[in-house]
């Protein structure tokens, strides 16, 4: 394979000149720029963008790291970054963690070694400072981490948006499972403000605690729903993750309770899951499109040293009709 | 950074000694040993992988190609692999094409400029010569390429578990919804067997388009499977994928065609979304852990020029009980 050493040295000018012709990305002159074209035609070099990439010290790849990739969220989210990321000529490394403190030390620990240009942090189990000290473009979609650009649904407005909507159905005493306690996750905010509505105007809230490993698991997530739903038979009415969703209107049935007659059922998230079930579940879609479009121009902005006009930018959440409420 | 040229300078050997001893890849005196490890630990040096893949000409990075990554299938599948790729020190790259074969051509060509040690094909659109004059590891996931390894679910077994199933519950006017005539598609046997076996068994089997599109989108879903269900109201039975599973079940609903009692569904796949939805599918369900470990087998015995035992190895399906059969 023909080398950018060739080029430069057939066209008798320095490789920083060949690259920055190839590149666009300096002053050469026109009469510079001729010989170099000379010199690919004649050598009939063709630019690798790796080996291209590594000159200017980039490789064009960005990490995105959760926990699972299999989640209708992620997977949907995941979908649409790709997607961005081919439209501005990035590749798109999967990180996985499963929730190991070690394996994500490990990502960030490749970010580090400038295998990513830039990574894009969808969960953060580790103190602030290993997130604080690296000295790379990284923005977050969930954890609020100080110095960090946060890119992140409205959740506030969807708690909001949910409460209003089982409040209008005459629900009081509704389900909600996020904890309440942990200000350090955007996401915790629907969860705030979907309580702080619903107690605002007389309801009763109920907090329950649905590990990850209960939400992605179905056996588990079913065990739960059953739990939940024997412990508190008066509840009316719910604002849960999607496949929870999923899993408590199969309960629901099991257990003969009618939905949305007795229970009212809000799923946060939107993904496909809701429209794919039986009946579509009436949920508060996070607009997966729009996130995306707005982490890679942030994360890019980051990579080439633009300011960013805002730290912390919400992107809008929607309330979509279904059968359960 | 301290690098290897550091390293062999202090130790005053040449770099490819320093390689040797800490890839563990060739003799090293052990003299020579004990002065590399003297002069790694003076400098602090840390072996960067990726700078060391660079060394070795791999990148430690393979590419997963689909049309996209969203599919409850593929987001299963790509979970198990990029799992598997951790564990056997590899990045995954996400290829998604859309669909498009411009897309398909550029990550092809992205293996062959090196970025991947490897990648896995689970779309392929193009001539097969375009697959086979790949000089890298390179492994189909379903269309069956003249010389490329190939690791797919046991499609055949599928179809006639499938049909068995359907005879059983005494269906006799059944749909299938992929293609009769592509021989060169490994997933089209299930549809094959299905048909086959029916037909022996004195049922007539119907065949409709369902394109990618169609089985993505939640609308052309559902439109699909309402003209589907107008077309054929005696149909009786069918084996369909997960997503048009759950679309035909409800569209049943909407019809008022009862599940199983009028029609009887089995969902090809067996994927999450069979078990989240309001009634469980009956499906037959794909292996995915133990495809992703044979499909990281079989590429990393590529990878390092080790022979295959086979060209061909077809994964075990099985049957998993619900409540639409």
């Amino acid at each position: 394979m023909t080398s950018i050493r060739e080029v430069a040295k057939l066209a008798q000018v320095s490789m920083s000149t060949v690259s920055r012709a190839l590149n666009g990305s300096g002053y050469v002159a026109d009469s510079t720029r001729e010989k170099i074209q000379k010199a690919v035609d004649e050598l009939d070099y063709v630019p690798n963008k790796w080996i291209r990439s590594l000159y200017l010290q980039k490789t064009g790849i960005i990490g995105v790291m959760a926990p699972e990739s299999i989640h209708p969220f992620f997977s949907s989210l995941w979908n649409c970054l790709e997607s961005e990321m081919h439209e501005n000529g990035y590749n798109m490394i999967v990180c996985n963690t499963g929730g190991e403190k070690e394996i994500e030390r490990e990502y960030l620990d490749t970010l580090e070694r400038n295998l990513f240009d830039g990574m894009i942090i969808g969960t953060a189990n580790l103190p602030d400072e290993n997130y604080m000290k690296i000295n790379k473009p990284i923005l977050s979609l969930d954890r609020i981490i100080p110095g960090l650009p946060l890119v992140t649904s409205d959740h506030w407005q969807g708690g909001c948006i949910a409460a209003e909507k089982l409040l209008e159905r005459g629900c009081k005493n509704v389900l909600q499972l996020s904890a309440l306690d942990d200000n350090t996750v955007a996401s915790s905010q629907s969860g705030l403000a979907f309580a702080k509505t619903m107690q605002k105007n007389g309801a009763k809230v109920i907090t329950e605690g649905f590990v990850w490993q209960d939400v992605i698991n179905y056996t588990r997530s079913i065990h739960r729903a059953r739990e939940i739903l024997t412990a508190h038979p008066d509840l009316d009415g719910m604002m849960v993750t999607d496949l929870c969703a999923a899993a408590f209107l199969k309960t629901a049935k099991e257990f003969g309770i009618s939905v949305p007659g007795q229970l009212k059922i809000v799923a946060y998230d939107g993904t496909y899951i809701t429209d794919f079930n039986e009946r579509t579940i009436s949920a508060i879609e996070q607009d997966v499109s729009l996130l995306a479009k707005t982490v890679i121009k942030v994360l890019i902005a980051l990579i080439n040293n633009q300011p960013l006009a805002s730290n912390r930018i919400y992107v809008p959440v929607h309330y979509k009709a279904g059968d359960t409420l």
